[in-house]
């Protein structure tokens, strides 16, 4: 079922022979119109020379008009040649596209510490065949991932169209993840720049799988307004949901996870609040092993709430899995085998009242499995 | 091999059917001094009675004569009866002994959320019969604990004598385990509470298996004083001592653990920063698993040490893990089987070089395991 890119967009991919598989691997996204950008990277000291790269690019203030991206090679701790590499894949890229290089951003994702093939990746790029259709970029943007992650909206009769990968190594200390998403809807670089970061404060930074942030991860949104100005609260909305939907299922393809957290948390005294309690939980490796076993031990649920820095007093605090009171300022009888019952299947979701305020806020995890531990333990990735 | 107790302390324990199992599961320790005592506790705010109760005795300033424990139950988010359980607790120990009750600590650690069976703890306290050695109090106070951890030094002719328990629910943010350190050298109230907390900063809070900061824990030392003065800094070297082989003894003991990890980090700008540097390594899940599989995949240690908070410069960073250098502000070539080779067994160490300063750290872990997940996903701890 192909993906059609918002107006003015076209992305394409390649094998270039970095991914040990043989898959594609080298994926390429270009806007006929230059686009205003916003961008958010990992706070992780050791980022990647793409991750500097973008900052500079960012913080030059000009537009955007192409995204470059390997998958295979994180091009991270490669020393000064990891600088010199991005900035020849970034090169390629505007050599294929006719740019200035200024104008093409550079993501990559994989394994840590070996130098990029980055001539592969020159010998790749004149091959690449550009569509209107974002599923072939899609696909070759994955690492460990087992399913392709897009999402789309509409908002005004433009559209807007994401695509993320992610499944290891994701904690929220910004983007944690790569995901990239596109508008034809008309926005200033200023409104774009300074509504953004709030989209991935809810979403992208509230997915957890492991607790581990990455030092590659990006989420970067292109505006190239073919489509012309759309009202700018509805496009908020639009996007957040957009963005919501890649962080679901970036949380449930998670390393090794058989179903998606949902976490949930009501009555925090600050919106941040809501989602540092929600995020504990649904970062507790006690609680995502419990999950996995269709445990309904709720108790840490509330030792992870102890620790989230929200304010919290376990006497006010209520707990609701899968819509099972389970306390309410103290233990309540619940019947243990139909809770666990409960936990069966795709999803689960954890809904917590603090009972200290107003705010909301949600949280996207998964469960931990002895699967986990096996993609990590046996292959470098 | 009894460990006899400090002069003037005795302990012992009883079956009092709190732990399905039916093993020991009330531990009593008991100093015929009144002694001087130092205190820290979980900063979780889901903190069980035991820790409030704790926290009010230790902010009265009096001395202390016992602490009773219970094993196989938090008594934790059980409401205001759990208030009432835990000062029954202390009073029946109280009764035992013939002391005031505000003479008697108490601690708890097991599931939570299930009340408190405190009639049977009073029903058997009676029962209870005090030795002058520790065996029996550090096989009671045990969970899903593996093995018994105890530890001694000599300091100036006096003693100190450290039980722990800890296996799961284990991360630095106090002291996340139970321990019991005990002497009978005389040390004045306060210069106790002055030094204690930093002796714990540098072993216990360093101590991570699984991210999940306990509801229950604390760290307490007694000092008698039936053996007399000794030299106040050599008193500090000596309980340190014995604090880190007790962390180490948690760490190895995580729960599922195969391994225990030592990481020592050098050249921090501050001792607090190498600590979080070495604790962020230590508890990496990504970095957990590799060293499960002997997969010597350094990029888990640096994204580790991008996200500890520590000042940090990638290209001026040394990795050494079990003696080989791995990286040195670039990747360097090394033989990934020998490397993998000097994983396997028991104890591995990460020595890392931030470059960045003078100070010192460590942390104490152990590797991340299928096991792990199967004791959390399959049994309500």
């Amino acid at each position: 079922m192909a993906l059609r890119l918002p107006l003015g967009f076209r992305a394409g991919a390649v094998r270039a022979g970095i991914k040990p598989s043989g898959k594609p691997d080298l994926a390429l996204l270009a806007s006929g119109l230059p686009a205003s950008w916003a961008y958010a990277a990992t706070q992780n000291r050791a980022a990647a020379p793409s991750v500097h790269r973008g900052r500079r690019l960012y913080a030059g203030g000009g537009l955007l008009r192409a995204v470059v991206v390997n998958a295979g090679n994180a091009n991270c701790a490669t020393g000064s040649r990891g600088v010199l590499d991005d900035e020849r894949m970034a090169r390629a890229a505007a050599l294929r596209l006719g740019l200035p290089v200024e104008e093409v951003l550079t993501a990559s994702t994989g394994v840590i510490g070996v130098p990029l093939p980055v001539e592969r990746i020159e010998e790749a790029l004149p091959r690449l065949d550009l569509t209107p259709f974002a599923d072939a970029f899609a696909e070759a943007i994955l690492t460990t991932d087992l399913r392709v992650k897009t999402a789309e909206a509409q908002v005004g009769g433009a559209r807007i169209v994401g695509v993320a990968k992610g499944s290891g190594m994701i904690h929220p200390r910004m983007a944690t993840m790569l995901a990239f998403l596109v508008t034809d809807a008309a926005l200033p670089q200023e409104a774009l720049r300074a509504g953004f970061g709030r989209v991935v404060d809810r979403t992208f930074n509230q997915v957890t799988v492991d607790g581990d942030t990455s030092t590659n991860d990006l989420a970067v949104l292109l505006a190239n307004g073919a489509h012309g100005e759309v009202p700018l609260s509805a496009f908020w909305e639009a996007l957040e949901e957009v963005a919501r939907e890649l962080a679901r299922m970036i949380a449930r393809d998670g390393e090794g996870a058989t179903k998606l957290m949902v976490v949930r948390v009501l009555g925090a005294a600050t919106e941040e609040e809501a989602r540092w309690a929600a995020r504990a939980v649904a970062a507790s490796p006690l609680w995502k092993s419990a999950l996995y076993g269709n445990d309904p031990n709720w108790g840490r649920i509330l030792a992870a709430l102890g620790n989230s820095g929200a304010r919290f007093d376990p006497l006010k605090t209520r707990i609701v899995l899968q819509g099972i009171l389970l306390y309410d300022g103290e233990a309540l009888p619940f019947d243990r085998e139909a809770a666990s019952q409960a936990m069966r299947g795709e999803e689960v979701e954890v809904l917590v009242d603090l009972r200290q305020g107003e705010a909301q806020g949600e949280a996207f995890g998964c469960d931990l499995t002895e699967g986990y531990v096996r993609i990590n333990a046996l292959y470098t990735t």
